[in-house]
């Protein structure tokens, strides 16, 4: 066939100029990851680059290199700094060369993970499998990757709901306003989302007090079911955490699934952080329980450190899981042939239809690495968890503030002879100090009112020395804030 | 600082390597996008293909470069067909090289667009900007990229029922079983799954009639909003569609935002497929009432082309976008200073807390094509379906079953003589002999009991060529099939 050249497409008009330039960015990209440690790992935006972000709509063409260079000008300086090793704020993995392969591939393949019978789709039923048997889950049940924990625990509470109810919620919505929830104070916030989205409310998840160690206080826990049973409410879940996000607790998940088993509960396990490291004989045997949940919801560009997104979520019970998404109109309708064909969609297991292939990156990524591999990263990050600590417990102006939960270290600089707001003020500029001098990018929270620089380390770069060059920074900063 | 390069990390072992490799890939890359007519649009896969998706999990490590053959071999050659000019089943865009790019560069910077003061936040901040302005809407406006149609649909509707509730049902949960939804009988699945979630029930969203041309009845409509109100039952929001996914038909916007003036109900726009077409001048003007809009959803994954996910929810009143999905724990808490400052993030308006780089293949595509060839290339897309509708016409053994909607073509084959069944029976198997021979790939469904086949043309590399080859086909393979 005879393609008009002056055609007008969204494709390259030089396809070899497109492709120089894509090569330029290979080139460059990689130099960007593998000297990752010499770029700031956070600077602030300037008000002459601020402004390029307020211009109006482009109307007309410009050359891709233009983009390009604006792109190199005025985005790439000012990163979130994930990728940099010495990022231990919030929880997130570092990203890895392999899964940009196969992000990449998923955006020049493009095919829409909704359903269909093609290549793309045994994929991501086998990236499901793969991680069915990382969690010790039966090849009966069901999963499906998703955004994230955020969009896998609403899965899981979602089909918890429906389950537990005792009527056909579905289609005939929330009878009685009387259905809870439970989970520990220090349960993800994403999950209280998810309960007031489902209808609930609010008060649809009861928070229960926690241990010394941040793991769920049990007896607290039975005795508030028993307490909610005798005054009319309906418990129908309990979410155990693996682990907290503030200090990495793991709540006891084997006296979870006991309860919920007594009390025909469903077993939800928030594991965004921790779930994946079944892979690490550190962590795993802390997990223990794990296998008896109902559902698990799981992050992979956290501690499996894939390109942003990819999260998981595996239910047990295939049927109830399907049956809480599951919808086929007329335009959706399957055939027995062809690409319409095939028994289970994965859109009829969660809430998007159209779907990224982002399991490819996943596949592609396990393949490479070898799960094991993922595993030692995992326990190493958990042994630098625990030379950070010592470096804490050795100095004595400094403090653990909680018990080092999974690679989570919660400490502060204390020298003695100051009030609590006085040290959650130092702390507090020593945090923003170290960032702001783009020494590193700790992270921060408040455990009993206190201010604590928090370090969830997740990164497969960090190394020892990063730790070193942490605390020396902490006392310096700190005895600087205290003489001026 | 020294490293160990024996230290263990998921980085490549072989930098230069890895990055030759990750050229091969471009290169591959762009034949094949190039050359995509020139590959089969689809093809059913080998069991012997099958079968090597479903090894275990992979424990040992492989060559990145053996792991790319796989994909080479196994995942390739087996698509979804999106890609190729000639997909005009369900409703997909085409991908693009400057999406890639985008989506590249997302994959290697991997920031999370939860929040904070970093340049890719002030990117999504400008292209939300950038679709308010396309679609009208005022700056005060809020808006949040999510991964598509389904979930945008989800957050304004999630918005409506908190708002028009007439009490605090976020804290509080559904109190009385009586909010009711209204869309026509042709709105997208993806709005009763999402009013399921909500706690409503199917009964939750009453599917009103259409007229002849699939468009919402409009006094059907406030009929039943009158009956619906008398039996006590309380009208919250009206989904008006732009445009339906079985025939592309638009809903009269402008009648349906009188109606929730009057009547104090939240008017949502489902524009997954149409109101990006706001663009194009030959759809604009069918889209008026758009701009009084509560909310609107959109894709730009269908005719904005951009790669797998991207999708947009505007909503007017951003206090109550904020309010429907703000949650901020402690280890959240914002910064006045650092990474951790700024007024709004991301994570605050909607489901997700970690979220993609999504906004940046949209960024960078629109400044490299301009919003102006987007446009035309959906005007196109438009005068090609009445190419198509023409060819049809023009034959007597084809028939029209609806009304073109947009770029949306609904025929059959009907040599005369045949019954519904028959007829039903012959044009499913010519739609799926055109997939098997891989000629091209149309879509099905059915309407008033008709099966028909279905063109969504939405790809920007189709030419007229493409449906006179779809026209010989449709009619030699319906001669075979009468013959046999």
């Amino acid at each position: 066939m005879n393609i008009d050249h002056n055609f007008e497409t969204l494709d390259p008009q030089d396809w070899e100029q497109s492709k120089a330039l894509m090569h330029k960015m290979v080139d460059d990209a990689f130099d960007y990851t593998q000297h990752i440690r010499d770029r700031k790992i956070w600077q602030e935006i300037p008000d002459n680059v601020l402004n390029t972000f307020k211009t109006n709509l482009p109307k007309d063409p410009s050359n891709a290199e233009e983009v390009y260079k604006e792109l190199q000008d005025n985005v790439l300086p000012y990163p979130m700094g994930n990728v940099h090793p010495r990022f231990w704020a919030w929880y997130m993995g570092g990203g890895t060369i392999s899964g940009v392969m196969g992000d990449f591939w998923a955006s020049i393949l493009n095919p829409n993970l909704g359903g269909g019978n093609h290549a793309a789709h045994k994929v991501e039923e086998q990236v499901i499998n793969w991680i069915k048997e990382i969690v010790e889950f039966p090849k009966s049940a069901s999963g499906l990757l998703v955004s994230g924990g955020s969009m896998a625990n609403y899965s899981g509470l979602a089909v918890a709901r429906n389950v537990k109810a005792g009527y056909d919620i579905r289609s005939e919505g929330l009878k009685e306003n009387n259905l809870v929830f439970y989970a520990s104070t220090e349960v993800h916030s994403c999950n209280t989302k998810a309960v007031e989205l489902l209808g609930l409310g609010t008060k649809g998840l009861k928070k229960i007090k926690v241990n010394e160690n941040y793991s769920i206080n049990i007896d607290a826990l039975k005795q508030q079911i028993k307490e909610d049973k005798a005054n009319g409410l309906q418990p129908i879940c309990i979410i155990g955490t693996s682990g907290t996000v503030n200090t990495g607790a793991i709540d006891d998940l084997q006296s979870i699934a006991n309860i919920c088993k007594q009390e025909n509960l469903w077993f939800h396990v928030d594991g965004a952080i921790g779930a994946i490291a079944m892979l690490s004989d550190k962590i795993k045997p802390q997990l223990k329980g794990i296998q008896q949940a109902d559902s698990v919801a799981l992050d992979l560009h956290k501690w499996l450190h894939m390109p942003f997104e990819a999260g998981c979520v595996l239910i047990k019970d295939d049927v109830a899981h399907k049956d809480t998404f599951s919808l086929i109109p007329e335009y959706l309708a399957k055939n027995t042939r062809g690409l319409a064909s095939g028994e289970n969609w994965f859109s009829e297991f969660g809430l998007q239809l159209s779907r990224r292939f982002r399991a490819l990156k996943v596949w592609m990524s396990l393949k490479e690495h070898g799960s094991e591999r993922f595993g030692r990263m995992i326990s190493r990050n958990v042994e630098q968890a625990y030379y950070l600590g010592e470096l804490v417990n050795n100095n004595k102006d400094l403090e653990l503030i909680a018990p080092i939960g999974m690679d989570i270290v919660c400490f502060r600089y204390n020298p003695g002879g100051k009030t609590l707001d006085e040290l959650n003020a130092i702390n507090k500029e020593i945090k923003l100090q170290i960032e702001e001098r783009a020494i590193a990018l700790p992270g921060y929270t408040t455990l009993n009112g206190m201010y604590c620089i928090r370090c969830a380390i997740s990164s497969h770069r960090v190394t020892n020395e990063d730790f070193d060059a942490l605390i020396k920074s902490v006392l310096s900063i700190g005895e600087e804030i205290i003489v001026s």
